[in-house]
């Protein structure tokens, strides 16, 4: 790693991805490649095609950008002209490169297609780029030094970029030293727990190393927490430390290092103990058992689930007793805890959860109004019923629901609740 | 409209975004709520939550822009720094919003969480702001009109900042006359048929008329077809006119109009009809289930689903033939006609959908290999079933399999094909 880290900028060019038809893929993927090798992508610009809004765009981030990184704009048509405006703003000329010229044609006769004029504009460079070849499409990546800065261009469609991406830009930035070669950073992922309180937590630790950074990630449920020393490598010893300090000041809530999703996590503790696990799901409508079946290999461990949405189908499929509807609703302890239950007999399965309540917007009573849920854990020891209240929106209570009876789950596997 | 068009400028903020850990959602989804209401939004920044980037970025986009739109960096913890950063910016200082700090107290005491001390952070808001109401979370979205601009600052989680984006901003912007009233294109949904075929079908007819701009979407099996006049409203009955000539070209590809997904569509022909649905699912997993009881009111038509990942669950809960699995194996078309049949007679279901493949990337043998696919449609006339063979990966095949799925039972239910 460099001793003062590189500012790296990316600026991002297409009218689609402003008008919300296209997702910006493109900056999840190179802030990740990024974010591996211990850089930490500054910023991110999404503008059109508007030559005033790229010259000012550029102007702007070659003026604060060790690294600048575009892309789009490289295509055969009239709307792609991030080349010459560029070229135009670093005061170079283009000039047809009679190599990539070539490649361009080969790559036309390989697909038997004529190439038409449009595509020979792709053949042009600033003079002082090189290309960076592109084997899945007509226009090369440019890559260019000056002025102590890189600029490195891209062309847009993603199976072009991120082969060459990985293959050309990576290597040559590293030769440089100016990415790390692997991961630097250690990923603590925990749940249960609240991004403040997590914080108020940890804080007191983090506070005694010099130069650690630290950020956090909420999502679903859970939060993750990154650290990294800022000064670079080398220190994956005393991070490991770290983890491990975090890991026994969150006990239960700890939930494991680097990315592994929950549903992994629970299906890789049953598939070490050889153990499986079925699932009764009502107002969860088998979302529970999709996020499982997500995860390859799940067959191993997970029999099924009875996404039961009917009262009939608690009762004539599970086999939940009827009477125990009748007494207490479908949307009750008695009844989560009857539907684990039977959902273990039936599906012939070590574990199972059960999920029942209102999701809304409609249903529910005074007792038990919308937002209402009721998970059940049924163990070789015993089943547990545990009630919550929500009021986050249908959707979001069949997320919450998803995490929260996963996570009750793993909570009793690692033997700590 | 107004005159002359407003210029929106969008910054989302979030390391998360530039690490790559986050996609930038925020941007797909005001920049398709801002184009459906007329307006291309201008450009996007994606920063972290350091100070200098927060202002020098705020100073540029408040120079440039009518409306300014920012997004997270409202929390708690101690990197949710944008309010001061802006309000600083703006000459403003904080001040406690005691109605706020109620709303928040308020939610604490109904979730049974002690408030922290971070929490009343959120409660502050620049003088001339005012706040936007969020049900969903602690941070209330903040609206300030200085300048003859305006600057809207949003909560960074999507469940709060979407329906306070419609409920709250989009209403007062379109009484402000800065966007279209309701949407000023009509969209045409198809499925069954690719982008390119789907081009070439409509180009001649829509060739016809000058001034109407057409742009494709495709996603998950569907291609849907924006189209409208450059020259603006009050053309409402010609784009129908055009819309029907698209329907009649399309005939069983043509899915619908607007917004309303596949799902919807098949449970609002259900429910005209007053007849039911059940499932069975083997490597779907749940996923066809979900994706209906992710409706509001998907409970008048669903019944349920038998999750039957393990040939145990096929035969004891679903009531497949012991010997048809014996025979054929459980990926094949008598198993997947047999789930159907038992799953609309075990869920006493007028109509039922199965399905029964390998995903993969394990299993399969030489004659079914990963990625082969069947697919049973039961109705009240009889069963059918469909093989396909996919090679896409695991989560592609879920995938695709749940809305081809739902489009054969869309097709027989409008009674083409």
């Amino acid at each position: 790693m460099p001793d003062k880290a590189k500012t790296f900028m990316l600026i991002t060019l297409g009218e689609e991805l402003l008008l919300g038809l296209t997702r910006n893929g493109h900056l999840t993927y190179i802030g990740d490649q990024l974010r591996q090798r211990g850089i930490t992508l500054r910023s991110n610009y999404t503008i059109s095609d508007e030559n005033r809004d790229i010259d000012e765009q550029f102007a702007f981030c070659w003026d604060r950008a060790d690294v600048l990184i575009t892309t789009g704009g490289l295509g055969p048509t009239v709307d792609d002209r991030t080349k010459e405006a560029i070229a135009n703003a670093l005061g170079e000329s283009l000039v047809l490169d009679q190599s990539i010229l070539e490649s361009i044609q080969e790559r036309f006769r390989q697909i038997g297609r004529p190439m038409s004029d449009n595509n020979r504009k792709q053949a042009y460079r600033p003079e002082s780029a090189v290309a960076l070849e592109n084997p899945n499409g007509t226009a090369p990546g440019l890559w260019l030094e000056k002025e102590g800065k890189i600029l490195i261009m891209l062309p847009g469609p993603p199976n072009e970029l991120q082969p060459l991406f990985e293959n050309q830009v990576l290597p040559r930035l590293e030769r440089l030293g100016w990415i790390a070669q692997g991961e630097s950073y250690l990923q603590i992922r925990s749940i249960g727990i609240g991004e403040s309180a997590l914080e108020t937590e940890l804080r007191p630790l983090f506070d005694q190393y010099e130069n650690l950074a630290v950020a956090y990630c909420a999502h679903q449920g859970q939060v993750d927490c990154r650290i990294n020393f800022q000064n670079g490598n080398g220190q994956e010893e005393k991070l490991h430390q770290i983890g491990e300090e975090c890991r026994r000041l969150l006990g239960a809530d700890f939930l494991g290092y680097g990315h592994e999703s929950l549903p992994e996590i629970v299906l890789n503790y049953l598939a070490e103990r050889e153990q499986t696990l079925a699932l009764a799901e009502s107002f969860t409508g088998g979302q529970i058992a999709n996020a499982i079946t997500d995860i390859p290999g799940a067959s191993k461990v997970f029999n099924g689930s009875v996404v039961c949405y009917s009262n009939e189908v608690k009762i004539n499929v599970l086999g939940v007793p009827e009477e125990t509807i009748r007494e207490h609703t479908a949307v009750s302890a008695p009844v989560a805890e009857a539907m684990a239950i039977q959902a273990a007999k039936t599906m012939n399965s070590d574990y199972a959860i059960s999920a029942t309540g209102y999701a809304g917007p409609e249903g529910g009573s005074e007792k038990t109004p919308a937002g209402t849920v009721f998970l059940a854990l049924h163990t070789p020891e015993g089943t547990e019923v545990q009630r919550y209240q929500w009021k986050i929106g249908r959707l979001a209570i069949k997320r919450r629901a998803l995490h929260t009876a996963l996570d009750l789950l793993r909570r009793k596997l690692v033997g700590i609740s």
